[in-house]
């Protein structure tokens, strides 16, 4: 690892979860009513530069090669102050105001949740700048409180978020499951739509908890799915895991539905898609779907079988993009030599 | 009332639950999990003329003209069957093999469930032909045995039909709500796919009470939309009474999406249409949709803007049939001289 002490660039990617975070227990730590577990993938991805200067004045956020929104750059920069108060209380230099460069490898706004791998690789990059080093826990934790998922995408393969109990969020963070696994697995991901959520994922969330009546038993269902998702795993019992993700991720959605108003992230192609992998199932193509919150599905087969998925939807023209991914590596320092080749 | 001793004709209206039954606590005596209340439509019904001979054998149905297939006879003679014991017991003389007769006015198969308004006239019909006379709850709970949701089409306007909690299902019949509401409702029937469903709802009832991790909750919130169903009814409060028809059924299809696996009953036009209802309800048309064991929407307006309804739907293709209906009459029996009338 290069660490230049005051700019680093770091990469990460992209997490889908298996069993999905639905709900918070506090909006300002980012804490989640339960526990969750995911994949991260190889292909989508993040590059992210920090860049500390000597003066101080407000951060300056670049996505894609555009000034960011003021939003945005507002969550960015409260990202950073946590980091300052860390430095403060290890009586370093106060570090300056940063210019954050990020770039994704894949479309902006292409309905694939950016956050994950864009808050994962900024907590690595603005710590390794300002000269900080930081366990893996310690940046997984520094992440989540940016965008709550991206504490997952420090890792590697099948990652778990902990719910952990303390009001501090200091035991909130994600552990590795299996780093690299040895499993032929492929996630397709499947883009219907490439416009923004009329709905965020944190404001369906708050309505799901507030309203919905079935979020209560939805809570209850997790611990007995975070178990049978970790034997699936450590057993490599491939129709197990599928079976449960999909479950698991109709539940979700379910549990939104019954929310007041109902919160509904689907369109009619996403049921259409839906009944069209059930029909691959049952055709003896064993293949699952999950669903975040939005119209897209990410559907978990066999590698082997990812030639015959790619020809039986090749004559789906509404879809937008399908995008095979594998198993994809934790966030990482990115070497100053290979930084040219930002995407 | 014309009851002749042999042979009498009934007419049932189809009812649409506001406040949905989902899952059985007894299968065979068809004793539900939760109460339901339910709008009886005046467009849609089923005129059924049972006539007994002196002879014995096996019971004969015709439905719109056509032999009925051996399962769908089986049921309607477990009905007779019912009868003829309550006969055997109060000595009268038994009752011989029927005949029955059964016309929709309705295209057969359309989608729209004709089973609630056919097991009420049959339950009349047969009971008038056998020269009983039983009082509209002891009705109501014959039609249940046949199909559960004909106990309410006893009753005209809004009724309910109460759980009840003994397990001989004595308890468990429908009762008037208000019987002929002075209220200018229209339901509109947008009948979406007119083929038979894949999965019955009575198969998944069943699927859902057995494997829902969400039917507890499902359950434990039915006393509440009852409680406030019952009190928006009294208050005629249409915007509290389409919110939560709505609401009551989304979660009903919320709580079967998460069974395992998922019982699903929606095609994509179903989840446009919906989101076509919620876009006319914020521009002013205030309109709420209910969904049952299938694809089709039913939506509830006020009369005054059926006309503003059918134009905004009017270039929908898709839709196999769209028919307002108004609070119906619940089961009477038609008098011979106007018997010549059948559909």
């Amino acid at each position: 690892m290069t660490i230049s002490l005051k700019s680093a660039l770091a990469q990460a990617h992209s997490n889908i979860a298996l069993i999905k975070y639905w709900g918070k227990r506090d909006e300002a730590l980012k804490l989640p009513q339960n526990g969750s577990i995911s994949l991260t993938l190889d292909a989508l991805w993040t590059r992210t530069r920090v860049t500390y200067s000597e003066s101080n004045g407000p951060d300056q956020l670049w996505l894609n090669g555009q000034l960011a929104s003021e939003p945005m750059r507002l969550k960015v920069q409260r990202l950073l102050d946590l980091l300052r108060e860390k430095e403060a209380s290890s009586s370093g230099t106060p570090l300056g105001a940063a210019k954050i460069e990020s770039e994704n490898n894949f479309p902006t706004g292409a309905g694939l949740a950016s956050s994950a791998s864009g808050f994962a690789a900024l907590a690595l990059a603005a710590t390794a700048a300002a000269g900080l080093e930081l366990s893996r826990p310690a940046l997984s934790r520094l992440a989540r409180q940016g965008s709550g998922s991206a504490c997952r995408s420090l890792y590697g393969g099948f990652a778990e978020w902990q719910r952990g109990e303390s009001a501090d969020g200091s035991d909130s963070f994600a552990i590795s499951i299996d780093e690299t696994p040895d499993w032929d697995l492929c996630m397709a991901v499947l883009v219907l739509n490439d416009l923004p959520k009329a709905l965020s994922s944190g404001d369906g969330m708050a309505q799901t908890v507030a309203t919905s009546p079935l979020y209560p038993a939805w809570l209850a269902s997790i611990d007995e799915d975070l178990t049978h998702m970790r034997q699936a795993i450590a057993s490599r019992d491939f129709s197990a895991l599928g079976e449960l993700m999909e479950h698991n991720a109709l539940k979700m959605h379910a549990t939104a539905l019954a929310s007041r108003p109902a919160v509904i992230y689907w369109m009619p192609l996403t049921l259409e898609l839906l009944a069209r992998i059930r029909d691959l199932r049952q055709s003896g193509l064993e293949c699952y779907a999950t669903i975040d919150a939005g119209p897209n599905l990410k559907v978990l087969m066999q590698e082997r079988d990812w030639p015959r998925f790619q020809a039986a939807l090749a004559h789906w023209h509404e879809l937008k993009a399908l995008i095979p991914c594998r198993p994809g590596p934790g966030a990482f320092l990115v070497p100053d030599a290979l930084a040219g080749q930002m995407p």
